[in-house]
């Protein structure tokens, strides 16, 4: 049996456009990612590769995305599944700093390890951080600690045992699954179901908004290399998401 | 223990805009409906009554008013499940027809029957009628058969169970909870609740767009009247409601 995975990045953030770090905060799409997660809908329609049920993160923008993109794609009834596993990697004491300002003053070579470390996290925020989420209700009944910094390492940590107990169950029961989450929580699943190396997870980059569509055997391995719906602009997307930082 | 339960009528779709008969054809909110649904966000937000998690139908018009309400009270991230129990009654043959039409084809009379009556069914749709849900793929899995005709007894007969073993759960976990569903589907949870008599039901219209709040004893009975979040837009919204039909 064949099963169907469907990763998606959210659309850009208000924060994207600000150049912030961003992690936990709980930013919304800006108007280019409304655009994005409508368009990636159009992609499932278009492609007729829809959904049978929707996991997202707690974060506001994977949410919007998911919900303009099955809107557009008119699968808004399919069953939806939430978890805070599925969040972006928390950025610790660097979450709502400015990205330029940060390379600057640090240096791209602590700068490049706080993005890109396998599992060097950044310095934790401080729980009066008006940025911290210790105090978020939506965090109130999770199993295990509200994180204060995470690396990459400490993602998947937590990322691939709920796809492992939750996510494959459905695939196993024949579903097509829907991932809308945040670049670092699918780097992690991407690094595992594909076998790339602590090294090498560093180069790749998981452009916003284009549906990523894996094909998976009865063990959930690949069949083949995963393929975007847009290929051009999932291209252009990720050039754009490596040149983070540099912007001015 | 003093539970909360949140009912949310769908704000005004396409098919209300015509003065269609809808029932189970999926239609989306006008942009009046749209309208709607974001100002019961700020009701919510505004009462401070946040809901805990979110009931909705598998139509389209309801999900999106949930979503709309959820995203201008900033609580998309709650919890979701999804039943086609809290759909729409179905309006069997009816469904796509003009309500100002059919009043004036088969009179005042019949015309309330259909509408209104506890247990006479409107004339059941065929299969191959354009408006059937047949086969809509979302109703591939349900537990029963597709309904071709639904009075308010047989809402009230799929509907309640539902109540009884999901909904009351998480109301006695200590849950606040949203209900984002239909006129009917609605009516028959107000009449389970408030015991209203199989007559008297007839009578009760619900706006839309507009939060109403029960608070519930130990029992999930209701401890004093329900209130609107805007009981004078409320108010005026039933009287709309009740007039529909007469529109030419």
């Amino acid at each position: 049996m064949t099963h169907t995975l469907i990763l998606l990045r959210h659309g850009n953030s208000d924060w994207n456009q600000k150049n912030l770090f961003t992690g936990w905060v709980d930013v919304r799409l800006s108007d280019q990612g409304v655009g994005e997660a409508k368009r990636a809908g159009e992609l499932l329609a278009e492609s007729g590769v829809l959904p049978d049920v929707l996991y997202t993160s707690v974060l506001s923008r994977a949410i919007q995305t998911a919900n303009l993109a099955l809107d557009t794609a008119d699968r808004l009834w399919i069953p939806v599944k939430r978890s805070w596993r599925l969040n972006e990697r928390h950025y610790g004491a660097l979450q709502g700093k400015d990205k330029a300002q940060t390379l600057a003053e640090y240096g791209p070579e602590q700068f490049q390890t706080w993005r890109r470390s396998f599992d060097v996290p950044p310095p934790p925020i401080a729980d009066d951080n008006e940025f911290s989420q210790i105090n978020d209700v939506r965090y109130a009944g999770i199993d295990g600690a509200i994180p204060a910094t995470e690396c990459l390492k400490d993602v998947i940590d937590r990322m691939i045992p709920y796809w492992e107990s939750d996510i494959t169950k459905d695939l196993a029961a024949g579903k097509t699954v829907l991932v809308t989450a945040h670049g670092n929580s699918l780097r992690a699943l991407v690094k595992h179901l594909d076998g790339i190396s602590d090294d090498d997870i560093a180069e790749l980059n998981i452009p916003t908004g284009i549906p990523l569509v894996y094909k998976l055997d009865e063990n959930f391995r690949p069949l083949g290399p995963a393929e975007y719906l847009d290929p051009e602009a999932a291209a252009a997307g990720a050039a754009a998401v490596a040149a983070q930082g540099n912007k001015k």
